[in-house]
C-alpha cells in the first residue's frame, strides 16, 4: 500500500462515469465538460481526462507549455492549428499537441464528441 | 515547427491503424500486441500504447517503477494484483497502477481485449 497525498491507494479499476463530470470555465470554451479520471491524487507523472463537447462547442483556442496525447471515443471533431487547418478527429484517431501549439478542439458533429487527453503533471 | 530528435513535426491526428502492430515478446506474455502510438520519437513526457490481447492471452505478471494509466476500448479482462485479486476491466472503465506494484492484464472474455496504457517517458 502506497501513501501519497493523504490518500491510501493501490491499483484500481473503475467505470469512466463514476468520476464527477464537470463544466469548463476557461474563457472560449463552450459547450465542454471534464472529468478527470486519473488526476494529481492519483498519478505521478501524468493525468489522463475525458472531455465531453456538446454539439456546436469547442474548447478555447490558445497555448501552453505542456503537451496533449488525445485519443478519440466518439463522435466526430477536429483539432485545430493556428492557422485554422482542421485535424480530423473521429473514434479510433489519435492526435498530438507540441508544447507552446495554438490549438483547439471543435465539435463538427451532431452527437457529442468525447475524447481522452492525456497532460503531464507538474 | 519543432525539431525533436531528428525528426520535424507539429501537431497531427492519424487513425489506430496507421501504426504498426507489434508482437508482445516478453516472457509470461500471450497473445500480446502493441502499438505505440505516442512513443519517445513524438512524446515529451508520456507514451501512450494500444494493447490488443486475443481470447485467452495476458501480459506478463510483473513490476516496474513506473505508473500505468489505463482506458478500456473493447472486450472485457481483468487487472490482476500480486494475490490474484481481479480489478473488471470492460469499455469505458480506467485504471491506475502504481509504481512496483505486480500487476498483469487478462483476457476475460471472447473477443480481443483492447486498452490504451499510458507510461511515462524516461
Amino acid at each position: 500500500m502506497i501513501i501519497k497525498g493523504g490518500n491510501i491507494h493501490i491499483m484500481f479499476s473503475k467505470k469512466y462515469d463514476e468520476v464527477k463530470l464537470e463544466d469548463v470555465k476557461e474563457d472560449g470554451a463552450k459547450n465542454v465538460k471534464i472529468q478527470w479520471l486519473i488526476d494529481e491524487k492519483v498519478g505521478k507523472t501524468f493525468a489522463m481526462r475525458r472531455f465531453v463537447v456538446a454539439r456546436g462547442g469547442h474548447t478555447p483556442l490558445h497555448h501552453h507549455d505542456w503537451e496533449h496525447g488525445v485519443f478519440v471515443l466518439a463522435g466526430e471533431g477536429a483539432l485545430v492549428d493556428k492557422d485554422g487547418n482542421e485535424h480530423p478527429l473521429k473514434p479510433g484517431y489519435f492526435a498530438f499537441v507540441e508544447p507552446n501549439e495554438i490549438h483547439q478542439f471543435v465539435n463538427k458533429g451532431e452527437e457529442d464528441f468525447i475524447f481522452l487527453c492525456v497532460i503531464p503533471l507538474p
